[in-house]
Order: C-alpha cells, then structure tokens, then sequence
C-alpha cells in the first residue's frame, strides 16, 4: 500500500450570485486519478465565493440559505439602520456594492475543505452536495485547487465491513442500496422552479422526499 | 515510516439541539488504530447537525452561544421583522419550522475539520472540546465519517521535542501536565446546571476556572 | 516518492483584537522542512482567536469584516435590543465583556484550515492572504499546530503542467509571473492607515490595485 498525491485545477464558471454543485466534477476527476480512498483537499483560489455543504434535494433549501445571507450581511453597510433609516457603509466599495458583502458572506463560510473518498467517490451523506457559493452579482470564472491524497489500493474499509456485515438495518440498507442512486432519480424528476409555479402544491417528489426524510430521521 | 490510512464511520446519538462532546469517542477510536500521528479527517454526514470546536470548561458559553444562533437565525423566518412584527418566512418549511434554520445554522459552522494527532491522541488547545452541533429540535442518530492518515511510529515531533527542552513555563507545564487531566478533574466537579440554581454565586471550581483561565491569559 | 508528515508549533503575539498576516511565517516554516508537496493543516489552539482568509490587498475590506462582526456579535449581548433599549446579556461575563463575543466569532468563522503546499509554499489565490483572527481586546500569545503532510520529491503537478503548456491567458500570466512578487510590490507601497489620513483619495497604489482586480474579474 504506497499513499501518493495527486494536485489539480479545477475551473467552474458562475452565473452570477447562486450555488453550482461539484459532486460530479469532483467525482469525475477523482474517477481520472488512480487513487480509490484517501482525502480530497479544496481550496477556493478567490476571497469573493467560497464552499459549502448543503442539502440536495428540495432546492428551496438554498434559496432560503441565500436570502438570510442577503439579509444579515446587505448590501447597503454592516449594522443596524440609524435613526435616518441608513446602514453604515462599507469603506471598501470602489468593485462595486456586492463586493464587500461577498468577502464577508466568504468569510462567514469557508474556503477550504477536505472530504473523505472512498471506492473512487466521496464519501458524502445521502441528503449531502458540495457547493461552490458564488456571491459576485455577475458571472465568472473561478479557480479550485483539488490536492487528493490516498491510496491506490483499495482495501475494505469499516465503513465496507459494516456494510457487508449483515446488519441491515432500514438505514444500512438506504445508504447502501440506494444512495446515490435514489438521489439522481429523485434529482431528474425534481423540478426546481415547481414550487413556484405550482402554488407549493406537492408533487409525488415531494412526497417521496418527504417520506424518505422521516425514514432518515428515524434511524 | 510508512503513512497509513483509517476509516471509519461513528455513530452519536443526540437528544435534540445542543452539544455532544467528541473528544473522547474519537480518541478512543483513535487508540483502537495503530496510527499514533496523523491527520483525523471528520465529516459529519448530515446537512442539519455540524461541527464546531468551542470551550470546554464553563458550560454557559455554550449557552450564550446556543441563544446567539437562535436570536440570529430564528425559527419563524429570515430577515427583519416587518410593519406586522413578522419575518418573511423560509420557503422550506414542510419538515418542520426547525428545520431550515438547522440547514443554516449548519452553513455557518462547519461539517468537515482536520485535527492533528500526536502521541495517539487529539493535539488540541487546553480549553478546546470538538463537538457534534445538533440543530434539530428532536433527537437523531448522526453518523461522522473519521478518517485518520498518519503514521504508526512515533518520532518526536516539534511539540514533543519543546516540551522536553527544559524551557519550563508556566504555560509550558500547564499544558504537559494538568492538560487533560486538570480538565477531567474541572469537569467532574463542575455542576453544569448549577449557575442557574444559585443565583450565580462562584463556587470553588468557578475560581479555579477564573484562576486558570487567568494563567492561560498570560501566556 | 515516499509520503512523510512534519508537525510543528508557531506562536503568534497579537495586538489585540484584529488580524495578523500568517502567509510569510507559514512558508518560511515550509521552506525549512524537506517537504515541497503536500497539505498544511493548521489547527488555532484557542477558542477566542480564530482563522481566515481574506483580501491581502485593501485593508478596507479587514475593516469592514471587522466591523460587520462587531455590529451581528455584539459586547453588550446576544439578540434585539429589548423596549429598555438592552439586550439579553452573556452568562460567560466573568472574563471580560469581549470574552464571550470572541467565542461566537470564533465558532463562526474556524479553528482548522487545510491548505495545499506546491513547489514549496503556500497554494493560494492572488488575492488571499491566510489571517490569525485575534477576537480579544487585548494582547495575547497565540499557538497554532503546523502538520503538513506530502512529499519531499518534485513531480509536475497538473498547475505546473497547466502553467507550462503554453496557454498563456492573462490569467495564466497574471498567476505565473506576478502573484507573490506583485503583491508584495503592492503591499510595500500601501499605506494601511492612509484612507483615514486622506479622506479616501485614491493614490496610485489604488488605482493599481483596481486595475489587477479588473483583470482578475475579466478572467
């Protein structure tokens, strides 16, 4: 067993403030190297955009994420409005004034992360994406660092062990059977935009996610 | 010296929102693997509990951190309150009116740390404890991944080496002989509940925990 | 290529609360191991000082940062202020009004950092400078845990063959030929204070600096 590194650039683009999921340019990556378990360190090369972990499913989620964050760190200054209705301004604000809210809507998050791979994957919770969180108002073209360190070879885990043991729990069962797997189905009916289309009205998604949640809570 | 990996995945039942003490779970599977210096690798698999290092001497800071999160990001919505003294409330709502501040109150923390480990066991800070951050208001089972890559021999490392220098501060004898132990006995004789039963009134252990904290401020 | 792990321990004096530069005492420390490739974990030792990376250029956005965290984690308590114009004040008050904010700003920003190490220093992005966050008021003696783990030989890492392929875009030039050396040219001229002392008149080093940020947004 000989532990090795592998170091590479990853480019994603934005379009502007929002979050682009990396599952799967990471795992493709990861899928390109030879290494099947180890860790895998992200940095964000930028001080205006930054990672974070979050659900993956309802996408309402993220968009309640991003309106607190619009609201605790806004636009127009840091702190409570005075007497003439006004925040402090930002003395940083010759980028413009979505600039120094995304430094400090970056430092309220993270840069760096490091996620565990294991069988040429990341090792991530069912409900679980990994996210980088554009806070610039208009698009651009960001920088990751991925650095993976690992193993080529591909020993059973305890995590594998545990699996394969034959304690088949409902949980067991849904992390193995159908993880990834269920969440892609999920994912391809799951119309992002119904919501508000449709009045809230729920979808059989809806109920599906639904009722996969309460047999997650239940473990 | 060959480096290894270990992973593994541990289980930590909570009892609703609040603070699991992790120190001793992982040091204890720490000493089960044969690495006894390394990088532990955590990733708290869930997108409503997080991780968080804080204090690990007077409970009430844990308290006052605890009605931070609530009072910042609160049940009913996002934002300032309106004309009507209600928030807009969050979009995601159909798991429960806990829910969605969990997701953000886990963005604001963390769900992936990397500790260092020497001499088989968590290098931390005199006053710091790992915890698992619970945000839902029921109890859940929550699953860390821990993935530890090191090394099996022991080498004196730099701190090790300072240590056994002579260069014999206070602070340096603090943290090599009462460390944990010192912490231990604190903890055991410390009444969590006990400032609100009376009335604030500093007992013995609360001046000995003024008296340290004192020391460790004049480092 | 053999995998090897150093771990060392830096201290840090602060001024008080604010932010000191830990860019050049971590690659100094890098350059003194044998160690070219790899990752640096860093743990901060404490639970009132914290982490962060940050704009290296305008200290402006420091001070923002900073003055956003005082107004959303205030001295005089958590929460609105009530109808008596105060607010719920901290239980954790016998170490000083600024002791128990300094643990909320370090729960919501980081004690541990993993960073990607590349011919010999620090990967990072043009405009990111890694800080030690004092949250206390006054001085204090800080400790940081330095592990990094990788490999003492120097194999083309995919950024170098990226910046050796002869696909020169500005960015690519911008990353090459000036990162380091054109911020340290910057931060020679830059006067921190000089905001204040000039009303906000842009000098040169301004205008320069809004310049680099122009092509670092056009890439």
């Amino acid at each position: 067993m000989t532990i090795a590194q592998r170091l590479h650039e990853l480019e994603i683009s934005t379009d502007g403030a929002g979050f682009s999921r990396l599952n799967e340019p990471l795992n493709h990556w990861i899928a390109r190297t030879d290494i099947t378990q180890g860790v895998l360190h992200l940095t964000c090369l930028h001080t205006s955009c930054s990672l974070t972990i979050n659900e993956n499913a309802d996408p309402r989620v993220l968009k309640d994420l991003a309106a607190w964050m619009n609201a605790m760190v806004p636009q127009d200054g840091a702190g409570p409005t005075g007497p003439d209705g006004k925040r402090r301004r930002y003395l940083h604000d010759d980028e413009g004034d979505d600039d120094m809210p995304a430094h400090i809507r970056t430092a309220l998050t993270t840069q760096t992360m490091s996620l565990s791979v294991d069988n040429g994957r990341l090792l991530l919770g069912t409900w679980q994406a990994v996210y980088l969180w554009e806070h610039r108002s208009s698009p651009h073209h960001r920088r990751l660092a991925c650095h993976l360190i690992g193993d080529m070879a591909d020993p059973p885990s305890d995590q594998s062990q545990l699996l394969a043991s034959g304690k088949n729990t409902t949980a067991k069962l849904l992390a193995r059977r159908n993880g990834q797997r269920l969440n892609d189905v999920v994912q391809a009916r799951h119309v992002p935009g119904a919501w508000a289309e449709d009045g809230g009205i729920e979808t059989d998604v809806d109920l599906l996610i639904d009722r996969l949640h309460e047999i997650s809570d239940q473990q």
